[in-house]
């Protein structure tokens, strides 16, 4: 069960104690207070977890300071959509909104190798007028023989190049706690010229506690990858890990999934989930297309794989493009095969522009057949 | 290897003689004759089979009436493509264009259950300017105490209102080769008042004597559906059976594989491999929205999942789509949960008319980066 | 609902004329006879389909030449297990019997090659003590372009041979139903030497026109292989198609799952299955392992992978083992990597016997925990 | 590659620096030092990381205090097994041994939940003569709702209750790093009444840095469990994590893979892949037949389906049972419907036995056929 509680209430005010100290002497309820800093006021939440069931919403709704209750389902309490659920959906961070209704592309390289490699590719993006970007500094990988990263030497001019090129929002991989005091560290350092979008990869979708630790933080949004190998539902679930330690600014990324009935591609591309995370969650919702198809192959009609996904994708609402790109994918040290080149960025992000237009004229279209769409507000098949 | 003969050429000529019966004594080669009827002209194909490695192309391609010779690779041997393959992509069937360039769309009813239904679909399709349907009269079902269909007793009804209403071609599966006659004689016995296009299910896929019987007549074309539960290579040399015996006017369907990754989903959808089969083979290429997501849900913009899925699969070039209509899907014996309402039939045909547009327009986008795409007619990737 | 009859009740009787009729007009019911002929005596039994919750067991139970009444779930109706379920399990063809308590071996050949390869193969099986083989004559390829097996030419010679060797019953996969007139008719041309268990293959498993037409004949046993790419359930219904035609001696064959998860095993073995399908119904449950392994690894303590999974699948309890052998693996036509080699038939053989003697200790082990274990006759956990 | 040092030799002695000395400065090559400590003698070897083809291994193995040189294919480099590899299989923990020989029997409880339970299940495994426990005390739990273990609170009563009931080797699970130190503490705090076999669970089994963070310490061996979602190859090169940070006491434990073709096991059974994995890499080999199952249906002979894969997986030769157990399988906080009771230890352990016992002679026949079999020390198919 979730309270909200009246906007920029101070938690210092008899209102909130009285309410909160009612509610924390409930037996066999945990509280926990959750606060959504938005641009111009603070929300409180107030989570109740237990045996809510005999909880009556009405008696609870007339405690001072509580504007509503909302009585949710088992699962995804807080980053779910719920009956009645009129909470905000999307955040905004360093200039730059993420919501369901959004698009932003974070083309960049997979893992940084060079100095050069970064500024060529920031270069190029400066020039095609993008304020967000991928970098990868820590890179999981399935062999402990294998280039495991730069890790934290390479941060500084990572951040460095970014400020001076217009970068707003950086995507980068974290696989240990620690590296977020490593990233916070290096920004401080650099004057914060730019900011971090941490990305927890597939492989630590269940690596619970590494995301209590990024959850306990709120000094940077999160980019969760789909679990390969689990559920869609088992992953939603790892992303309400991050949300019930307090961090619910969370972008949910699909990468496609690990089975061999998505051969030849890489994975299994999943972005026919697009709409269904929407429906589930309110979580604005990413799609990342080099690690899905994993090749350059491409269509008799000259296309890449790679971009008939992308467009895919967008074309169904998606939200967040993360896409690998290489000055010259022959010298990348990680998945150099499946990147795209600095030369392509234009098409690419034109490919987009087009697969965005087309979601845009179909949301329209579904407007104006008011009749046998859902009520504003509501929701079907939930 | 395949050995392409010069156009119209007879079959009683001395050319044709002296060439078939110097291929028919090599060793260890099995010769078979391949006729594709097309529009104004006849051709002939002698696919040679076995150990072709050390067969010279140069020296048969001197026999008398041979135009080319092509070395194929072990797959895909006559569907595939191959290097240097120029031969035709698609086919023309009861005044339908079927290519890897066109788009069809196959709305009708799952499972035919009554003349009133039939009747009220082929209004709708009609009223939307539609040529094509679907219509099942024989339905595999996994449970054997489940409705299987009407059979034999709804064709004739079925082919009647078909030629009322305007319809050319109508989708329509069969589960055993005896249902080829059934379909024959109703059609001689009402007239051939429509075309019919032989529908091979999921569940068939490697029931290969099936395969065979269809690919020994030529009076239909094929929509071979994907198998659910094998490889993409295995599902290809299904389809490579068809064109064996004979029949290579095959579309080849994709209709979501079976697997608990792509829940909540009926099937996982694999729209993905829209470029994928039109590059290996040179087969048109359509999509299922209904059977792979199995469910009338749909996002917070309104729009159904099939919706956005179908929208997907055009976006990225697919070149049929087969969708589920009923006019009370509430009434449907088979499948009802999933099928879109006749109402909602113009909203989805102008949706796919957006996708269609976004695909075309990527296209064009494509050609335009000429430098980038690969010389026409050729392929890299494969 | 199954009404079961009296045994050795005459058709003709006016018990039974009377009881029929009756059921017969049950509304919204249909009634399907189905008899068994044990050794003794033939059971009749009439099953009822459709909306029978508002049946009365009673009612039914006075009619005349009833015996007793069983009310079914809705799933597996003839072959399942259901509560107070006291029909047979299993059966007896040609002098062998198979139920959930028995174990055969059936070594052989996957693909008939020469008639050397048979009678090689034949004598040792006679060489060896043992009564069944498995001998392929038509063979399912995922690509047209591979060996299809010798077909009916080769029927003759194995019939003759295995009658002259003393094999009492040879599995077959069948992929048509033309080719069980093709074995019958050989069968009679050379004195029915010996009996055949009609074998289904995985490919073909819901390839229900097969499955319909093997149920409706009663020469024949048949050995269902599991589906490589469907539920467990699915597989189980179709078995339920050939009982529900009529037939109910089947032997349903676990043989391996397709999914990457099984690398580098060929297809994800799945023995730990053979307590469940004794569960879930009351079919004799086959293993087999060379389909599954597909190829003669072996652990460092010199046991090929084969052995170890067959000995897997015996000690808890499977009914049948089918196996391939060939005198000569390297010039098999098809699956030679898998097959064992003549002289390792002994050690399998005995292997086998270790591992069911396990089974039998195991089994009497459970007896004697008699409190913990379930009361005779009865079920947990279904 | 591999050097494999002479026995006992000080890292001080000029042997050894002048090899170490040597080897530091080939080119491109990084070098580890790795050190396993025997019952009577430290082995040392130093691994040669990185372009290692050009390097002769003649040459090296002329460097003073050099053994022996083994090169190594690419993949598990430590814990793999390599032609002419004759390095030792297993270790010895606390007194008891671990290697692809042995077999040990982990009984215990899924989830400490209070005291009661663990002294009630500890004083069963006594009364049973089993040294060996498992206990959980931190739970990764997919919900994050949902309880996560007492964790550290519960480790001290934990470890005295085993020192008190003779328990030598207690496998816990740990999500974090930090619970090294916890367990640790926790057992200096007791006086090291007991050992502890810290166990990686399936969802961590790509967290690296909590692989590495495991790796790096050597008071604790390992228990690794296999990825349920990923493949074989991806799961060794996890522990190959291990060994590579310096730990290579290290058992693989086999549990269950996610596919719903395991349907209706909670997890589909892998124990096929028992000799798999001993024939690719020299770790012992666990199986967890409780998570595998997940419930406790029982197969008509009277035998529950968890008892029945524990036997597939003994009688072909896994080394370690986890298996869980609860005094009141009603009240388990986790897991509960899964866990075996209490009175039927005696029975599982005679199960497990009889399955030993049949692994045993079907081994001892192996070997009576030797000629088929392996040369000693040599394998095959790898």
């Amino acid at each position: 069960m979730i309270v909200l509680l009246k906007s920029n209430l101070d938690e210092a005010s008899p209102e909130f104690q009285q309410t909160f100290s009612f509610l924390s002497q409930l037996p066999g309820i945990e509280v926990r207070l959750h606060q959504v800093r938005g641009a111009e006021q603070v929300l409180s939440e107030i989570y109740l977890i237990g045996s809510t069931k005999r909880l009556s919403t009405d008696e609870i709704a007339t405690l001072p300071g509580v504007e509503r209750v909302v009585r949710v389902s088992e699962e995804y309490r807080i980053l779910g959509r719920h009956r009645d659920d009129r909470r905000a959906v999307g955040f905004e961070y360093n200039g730059v909104t993420f919501s369901q209704d959004t698009l932003n592309v974070f083309a960049g390289l997979c893992a940084v190798d060079s100095r050069e490699s970064v500024e060529a590719m920031m270069t190029a993006l400066e020039e095609n007028g993008q304020p967000c970007t991928r970098m990868g500094a820590y890179k999981p990988r399935s062999n402990p023989y294998s280039f495991q990263g730069h890790g934290k030497t390479c941060l500084s001019y990572v951040f460095e190049l970014a400020g001076r090129h217009g970068i707003r929002v950086i995507a980068m991989e974290i696989t240990h706690e620690s590296h977020l005091d490593e990233i916070r560290t290096a920004l401080q350092e650099t004057g914060w010229p730019t900011g971090v979008l941490i990305q927890i990869g597939t492989r630590n979708i269940q690596n619970f506690e590494l995301l209590k630790a990024v959850g306990r933080q709120n000094d940077f949004p999160v980019l969760l990858k789909r679990g390969f190998g689990i559920t869609l539902n088992e992953s939603l679930n790892a992303a309400e890990y991050l949300a019930s330690e307090g961090n619910s600014r969370v972008v949910f990324c699909l990468r496609g999934m690990k089975t061999h009935l998505g051969d030849p591609h890489r994975n299994f591309v999943d972005f026919s989930h697009v709409p269904v995370v929407k429906r589930l969650t309110r979580m604005p919702v990413g799609i990342d297309p080099s690690h899905s198809v994993g090749s350059r192959d491409r269509a008799p009609d000259g296309i890449l794989d790679i971009m008939h996904v992308t467009s895919q994708g967008v074309a169904a609402g998606a939200n967040l493009v993360l896409v690998d790109f290489h000055p010259d994918p022959q010298k990348a040290l990680v998945d150099g095969p499946q990147a795209l080149k600095r030369e392509e960025l234009p098409w690419f992000l034109e490919d987009v522009r087009l697969a965005r237009e087309c979601y845009e004229r179909r949301h329209r279209l579904a407007r104006s057949f008011q009749d046998t769409a859902p009520t504003p507000g509501g929701l079907t098949g939930v």
